[in-house]
């Protein structure tokens, strides 16, 4: 495979804190960033060599981004189709066409885990009204509808719990394509971030247990509280998924545990550095930032064990603004992502704790 | 003291490594960098939110850098005086005017450590012929002559060996102003990095032990050969100096131990954020870079402990290109500054070790 040599110009797509620190952790590796992002002022665009701002349907302005660079990435899974093979014609484009295709669209990527041989909660696609009371029928009202595509952040789903909510969800779906999932019981969610390199190479991080509060990320604790067995099937399963998607670069799977039955069911699979694999900055022998750039350039991937237990916190909002309680901490990383407007609900930076409690 | 928030902008004058890495430890804490550097394409370019290219006479440049900045610093100690004080006109210069005068003089640094109660090498100024044989006739003809300004990597001086020397010695410094030091006899040399806020806290850390090769930095190793004593001696002499100086910001103490006397003499003093504190980016909890941000915006210190036994070497030249060899060690931190031309002894990068020897 193409190895991308430090010196190269990286180009990444998408501007935000993900964007952000996949460019801090080029640059301590040499590389120049070039970031192409519709939105000015944004959070990478501080600490990138050269920056683009344009639409991703912009062809000109892809094709111009695409020359400019030795390898081409993204932060974002929305990527759209056409603007991946633009750039794709014109440099290399990692991780490739293929992964966005999946994690874009529910069914897809449903379909895509199964035949991969890891279990998902069980599914039925579905359009018209008809083909939703046929979807219960087969996987129970105790259910979620969600549209196949563009949804994050809990948008675009809808828990059924009475007959009443059927027509909540005809509401939302509006007749575009959608899926019902049924309902998975579990006592914790967990996530592996794993990399790939374009030779092949494999490793995963340890699993990190994720705790979500408004559909969005609160915290992130290594270890899960999982058995020893649990977290190496977890591994093996990113793994395999991985390798099913020829994938290259770091991934992050979300997945279910039920500790009792000690099953675990994958939930979704995002093409990129993760919010759950912050802790990883501090928390790890290599970050899951510096880990993506050496898997696309072709580098030998890092090691991966965790420094200790470590506690990683969002801070959302005005959170941010209490830089002198953390910072005061000895045991705290405080990282803040250059965002001027503290917006209630907004990432605005994050604090990771390595071994919080020893002397 | 004025506290400098994070998401403010901070202005570095000088674009090479060191102001390289201080915006990368500046953008973890959500500061935007500014880099004033006479040369287009310097390092700490490619990581910069604002690039001003223009020289440090350029008073309408200097005035707009430092109108555009909420605390100014720089990253090399020749900063001309009038440079500084264009910037301190408009903006916070910290450290301050008195540390460069001190440190870009070595007549006024050897006077200004000595009256703070720090041993240095004897020393006696000199311009003529005949005040060099004065000086040699008070020092001993065991000694090093020195310029007394913009000497830098062994630059501007020569050992006095024989009577012929002597000629040499007024070729070289031609009658500008210049020192003759007394040669010490030592079995190792150390460094201190220090820290001073605004607020005037002060947090030293461990001692580094140094190599020179060719009079250019060659490895660091912690924790430095040396006994408690010597150890708990340094740190009070770099915290000493660091008072006197009232300075704000990461200064490296440079010293000279003789083992068998217990004895240290302080060689000289830089007024910033030094090679020989490299090792503190993963070896320390907290790297020199964000503590010298979080010295200048006035933020709590971070704590200084070792993370183990670190070892760091320089990459000159073309060592730069041996990346595989260090990606693929799983205890080495491979570091390149982005430059292109691996000319023979330019500084391309650093490999840092942490804990090399554990399993």
């Amino acid at each position: 495979m193409t190895q991308v040599k430090p010196g190269s110009t990286i180009g990444i797509m998408g501007g935000g804190q993900l964007g952000r620190m996949l460019a801090l952790a080029a640059a301590k590796l040499g590389y120049r960033c070039h970031i192409f992002c519709p939105e000015a002022n944004s959070p990478a665009f501080h600490v990138a060599h050269e920056v683009t701002v344009a639409n991703y349907d912009d062809e000109a302005a892809l094709t111009a981004f695409a020359r400019a660079v030795d390898v081409a990435t993204y932060e974002f899974e929305n990527v759209p189709a056409r603007t991946a093979e633009i750039v794709s014609r014109e440099t290399l484009l990692r991780p490739g066409a293929r992964a966005l295709e999946v994690s874009q669209d529910r069914l897809h990527e449903k379909d895509f885990l199964t035949a991969s041989g890891v279990k998902t909660a069980p599914y039925k696609a579905f359009e018209s009204e008809d083909e939703l009371h046929e979807a219960i029928k087969l996987i129970g009202r105790t259910a979620v509808a969600k549209t196949r595509r563009f949804g994050y952040d809990g948008k675009g789903q809808l828990m059924i719990k009475s007959r009443s909510d059927i027509d909540k969800v005809l509401d939302i779906t509006k007749g575009a394509p959608a899926i019902l999932e049924g309902f998975v019981n579990f006592d914790r969610e967990i996530s592996v971030v794993v990399a790939r390199s374009a030779s092949g190479d494999v490793a995963a991080f340890p699993v990190g247990e994720n705790v979500h509060t408004n559909h969005i990320l609160d915290t992130t604790d290594v270890p899960a509280r999982v058995s020893e067995v649990v977290e190496a099937k977890a591994k093996v399963m990113a793994t395999r998924i991985a390798n099913a998607l020829e994938y290259v670069g770091v991934m992050a799977v979300e997945m279910f545990v039920n500790d009792g039955a000690g099953e675990i069911v994958v939930n979704e699979i995002a093409p990129r550095v993760h919010n759950s694999g912050h802790w990883t900055i501090e928390g790890a022998e290599t970050s899951q930032f510096e880990q993506h750039i050496r898997a696309i350039c072709d580098l030998p991937l890092g090691p991966t064990a965790a420094r200790g237990r470590v506690h990683m916190k969002n801070l959302l909002g005005k959170d941010i603004l209490d830089f002198d309680k953390y910072l005061s901490d000895p045991k705290a990383h405080y990282h803040h992502y250059g965002k001027q407007d503290p917006r209630p609900g907004r990432k605005m930076g994050h604090v990771t704790w390595v071994n919080p409690d020893d002397e």
